[in-house]
């Protein structure tokens, strides 16, 4: 099956999560937004009336005639596709509890920069951001990550993987909010992380594949940056 | 089956697109909260370390040995088991993307009375809130209502549901916001009301369903308040 998929270009947002499943999976697509006509396209999908089902936003999923959007179900989706998901059907809604946890934890981290309005620049909203960051950094990110290293933790399979004895796409995704936390978090990360080996050390296990190894050291891979949903501002990463 | 539905005692919230289709579908379940001793277990469940898939939040539902988290994952598992959900694969996909963007909105709504911190009090963050209603009831809000109107309408069995020719979880839930949306913003929607009729004829075909009338009829609806999700303060409240 050839994918096409569908975001904004230039960053690496919530495509991202979509991209490191493709990737690791080896799998046939094309990443559209980059293409000259990509845009155009897309766009065409989000404000047409032709689409049957149309998303409410990128990213989203063309597989043949099928149109998938919203990243979590776009990965439910993939999951089984891929070899990313468990077999046992208990075990796919688990791991979609996970990521859609995940898909929690990045939007609280997206807010910390836009807590007023995604419409607004974060000049126009900095008083509020260094409010809003300040208990996302304090109360927050603590629960969401005491919450992930204690299900590592007590995965009946050891403490190598989210859920399982293998790989699924929950643990590429918490490697990405890892790599984003620590990017947009640096001081915050560093001080946090003395208290969660388990999710450094699958961090660094899912870094070290070789597809994913490959895909981070190409041009694939683009760069964080302050137009992502991480974010670093100085202001925001206080200890 | 009998379902065991955790959630915080004295709210509809989140838990109230689980208990819709627990109603309409006349399913066998006990809302533990409300029990005496419902609250303890439910702690023990988010706090225990015996949990093999633990919540991070409320609400989660126990189906025998199961326990699954996620307000659009457990809609997602119960569907098709209480006739709530289509039988096709891709249209299931279809009807929990659907359920995912109404939490996104669900989400919004929420934090226009908390844009900064769900730990601090409403008149703590006042001024923000100000700002963010301001922000979701102009821009926010009418887009979401868009996409949702354009949805019925592009549906191939005609506009009476959101998907399909039966009614899916997503219409039950469909319903609920519309409600919260009314409580929380009464001049807001008078006014936005007009130009989506047919999310109004949606809401209006789910009240006037005989097993959902007897439920909203019933003691177990909770009444809205200022403690829930959907919240009305008059300052939000801005045409």
């Amino acid at each position: 099956m050839h994918y096409e998929l569908y975001y904004w270009p230039g960053i690496q947002g919530r495509g991202e999560f979509i991209r490191l499943a493709l990737e690791e999976a080896g799998a046939d697509y094309a990443d559209m937004a980059r293409s000259n006509t990509g845009m155009t396209t897309m766009m065409e999908f989000l404000e047409g009336e032709r689409t049957l089902h149309p998303p409410f936003a990128p990213p989203f999923l063309k597989a043949g005639e099928q149109v998938i959007a919203q990243t979590a179900n776009i990965l439910l989706f993939l999951g089984p596709k891929l070899a990313l998901a468990p077999q046992d059907e208990a075990a796919r809604l688990w791991t979609h509890q996970l990521q859609l946890t995940i898909a929690d934890l990045v939007g609280e981290a997206h807010d910390t920069h836009h807590p007023i309005a995604g419409g607004l620049y974060y000049r126009e909203q900095k008083p509020e951001a260094l409010r809003r960051a300040a208990d996302f950094t304090e109360a927050r990110l603590p629960k969401f990550l005491d919450y992930f290293e204690s299900v590592i933790g007590r995965n009946p399979h050891g403490d190598t993987w989210m859920t399982g004895d293998a790989l699924t796409y929950a643990d590429l995704s918490m490697f990405q909010v890892i790599e984003g936390l620590r990017y947009a978090f640096p001081r915050t990360m560093k001080n946090l992380e003395r208290v969660y080996p388990r999710l450094v050390a699958l961090h660094d296990r899912v870094a070290a594949r070789k597809k994913i190894k490959a895909y981070l050291n190409s041009k694939r891979r683009l760069p964080f940056s302050n137009d992502d949903v991480f974010r670093h501002y100085k202001e925001l990463d206080v200890v």
